[in-house]
C-alpha cells in the first residue's frame, strides 16, 4: 500500500515460459506440467477457462488450491490429507521455494509447475493464457478456438488493458483502498469503464470481433465474481451486475458457454474473499446471498449474431474430477 | 453479545413518559421538550416521521445528533460549535447523566429531553411514537392521521412485533452476529419475513387497514436503509430491496408521502453505519453506491386503493431548518 492509500498490485512474476521450442528450458510436453489454480481466484480462473477451451485437460493436469490461505501461501486444504496428490505438497509456497529458496514475492495462482522437479515455472497469469493458446497448439483438441487471432491482437490488447486497469484490478483498487479518496477515485474509474462496456456490449455480442477472445475470458472472471463479492465486500456498489442489462446478459451468455461457467464455484469464491481478507471483514462471516440461479436464465444474446467458437466447436464436459457444483 | 454469537438488543429504556395528564411528572406542554434524533438511526427516524405526520414541529423542537458517535455517546458534531443550540450540550450523554448520574445503559436516540432541567425523560422508542400520536392529541395539526386506531391495534401490534423481531432488529442480528451459525439463522428469519411481507404487500397498499399506521412507519425506516447499508454492510444480501417488486414499490410510495421521505438523509445514514462500526468495517470507508434516485420514481401503488391519511390530510413541508438533501 503506497502513501496515497491506493492499492498497487505487484506485477513482477516468474516470467520464464513453457514454450513449444523450450527456449527457457521448459518445453511444452504432455503430462509434464501441472496447472495450479484456486477456484476462488479470478486470475487463475482465466487459465482454467483457456485450458478447457483448448481441450488441454488430458495433457496438462489441474491442481486446485482451496479457498482459504494464510499469510504464507495458498494451500491444498481441500485435497485428501491436505496435500496436492501429484505434487505431494501442502503449501503452494513449497513449489515456489523449490524454484528459488529465497523467493520473497507473492505466492500466487495460477502457477504452472514442472512436476518432475516440483518447481514453479511461471505464475505470470497474463502470459499463461496466451501461451496455452499459442505454444500448446500441437496438443489442443480439434475445434479449439483461436482466442488471440493475429488480425485482432491490437484491439484485444487495447481492450484488455483498459479492462485490467479499471475493472479486473479496479475492483481490488476499490476494496483495498485505505483512504476514502483512493476508494472514490477507483470507484469512479470502475463505473466509467463499466458504463463504457455496457454501451459497447449493447451493440455487439463479444468484446472484439464476433467470437470469444482473450478479452472476453479476462472480463468474464471479474463479472462472475461481481455480485457475489465485489459489490458488497469491495464496495463496488453503484449497481449489481444484474442491474446492467447488456453486461449481465453478456456474462450469462459466457457463463452458459462450455468452458466458462463450468469453472465457477460460487461457494469457494465467497469463502475466499470473506474469510481471507480479515482487514476488511474481520468477522470472517460469509454472506449467504446473492442467489446465483439467475446465471442459468436465458440471455437472448444470439440475436446480436456472432459465433462463440468461430470455425471451431465447443469443448465437451469437464472431467468428472474437475466438476463444480451448479449455481444454487 | 451472548455466547451463542447472536446479537441481543438491550431493550431496557428510561420508561417514564410524557403524558397528557402528567402522571410521571412530565406533562405534555408546548415548547417544553426537545426530541433528539440522529438522521442515521432507524429507531429515531420513527419519531421524526410521527412528529411530522402529527404536525408537532411548532410545539416539540428537534435536536439532531450527527451521524458519528464514539463509545460514549451520540454527539451534536454537526451543530455550530459542536453543541445543541437549545440544550447547550456536546454529548447526548450529558442529558442522560442529568437524569441519572449513574446511568450506565446505552445512550440512544430518540430521546425526549425536558429542556428546563436538561434531563432525558424517555428513550423508549416504541412508546415515544405511540405517545406522540395519542398523548399529544391536543397540540396536533388539523388533519393529523390516526396511526394507531383502536379497532386495528391488535393487528398493528402483531405485525409490528413480527417486523421488529425479524426485520427492524433482524438486520442487526445479521450484521452483528459473531458466528456463521448466528448469522445464517438471522438471515433465514429475515428473508422468510421479507417474503411474507412481499406477499402481503402485493395485495394491499398498507400493512394494516387501508391507511398508513404505526406498522408502516416502523417497517419504512428499515426499508429506507436496506440497500444503502443493510444489504452490504450487514450482509442482508439475498436481494436488494429494489429486486422485491411489492416491497420496493411500497417503500417508494411511503418515501413520496409527506412526512416520510423528507426525514431521510442517505449521506448521514451511510456515514453512521460505515464509520461507527469499526468491528465490521475497520477501514471506515463509505461506499459511494447505491444510486438513491430510484426512490423518486413512480410506484403505481394507487391502483391498490387505500387512502394514506384516511379522513385526514398530508402535512405541509418541513421547516426550513429541518430540510434534508434530496436523494442524489
Amino acid at each position: 500500500m503506497a502513501g496515497d492509500g491506493e492499492f498497487h498490485r505487484d506485477q513482477k512474476y516468474l516470467a520464464t515460459r513453457i514454450t513449444a521450442d523450450g527456449r527457457d528450458g521448459w518445453p511444452v510436453e504432455p503430462g509434464r506440467y501441472r496447472l495450479v489454480i484456486a477456484r476462488a481466484c479470478p486470475w487463475a480462473n482465466r487459465a482454467a477457462i483457456v485450458r478447457r477451451l483448448m481441450g488441454l485437460e488430458g495433457v496438462l493436469s489441474l491442481g486446485i488450491a482451496g479457498p482459504i490461505h494464510d499469510d504464507r501461501s495458498w494451500s491444498f486444504h481441500l485435497d485428501p490429507g491436505g496435500k496436492d496428490p501429484v505434487l505431494g505438497i501442502e503449501l503452494l509456497q513449497e513449489a515456489f521455494f523449490r524454484r528459488d529458496p529465497g523467493y520473497s514475492r507473492g505466492i500466487t495462482v495460477p502457477a504452472l509447475v514442472d512436476v518432475p522437479t516440483g518447481q514453479v515455472v511461471t505464475n505470470d497469469f497474463a502470459r499463461i493464457t496466451l501461451d496455452l493458446g499459442q505454444e500448446w497448439a500441437a496438443h489442443q483438441r480439434d475445434g479449439a478456438p483461436d482466442l488471440y487471432p493475429e488480425r485482432l491482437r491490437d484491439e484485444i490488447d487495447d481492450v484488455a488493458e483498459k479492462v485490467f486497469q479499471d475493472v479486473n484490478d479496479g475492483v481490488y483498487k476499490c476494496g483495498f483502498a485505505s483512504t476514502q479518496e483512493a476508494y472514490d477515485k477507483a470507484y469512479r474509474r470502475l463505473w466509467e469503464r463499466l458504463d463504457w462496456l455496457e454501451d459497447r456490449l449493447g451493440r455487439r455480442r463479444y468484446l472484439v470481433g464476433d467470437t470469444i477472445t482473450e478479452a472476453d475470458v479476462r472480463l468474464f472472471t471479474t463479472l462472475a465474481r461481481f455480485d457475489a463479492v465485489y459489490h458488497g465486500h469491495f464496495k463496488c456498489n453503484r449497481q449489481k451486475l444484474t442491474e446492467l442489462p447488456a453486461l449481465w446478459a453478456y456474462a450469462r451468455d459466457l457463463f452458459q458457454t462450455p468452458g466458462f461457467g463450468d469453472t465457477i464455484d460460487f461457494a469457494q469464491i465467497k469463502a475466499h474473499y470473506y474469510v481471507v481478507h480479515h482487514a476488511i471483514n474481520p468477522t470472517g462471516i460469509v454472506p449467504r446471498g446473492p442467489d446465483p440461479r439467475g446465471w442459468l436464465t436465458p440471455h437472448g444474446r444470439e440475436d446480436l449474431g456472432g459465433r462463440p467458437f468461430g470455425d471451431g466447436t465447443p469443448p465437451g464436459p469437464p472431467p468428472e474430477s474437475e466438476r463444480v457444483p451448479p449455481p444454487a
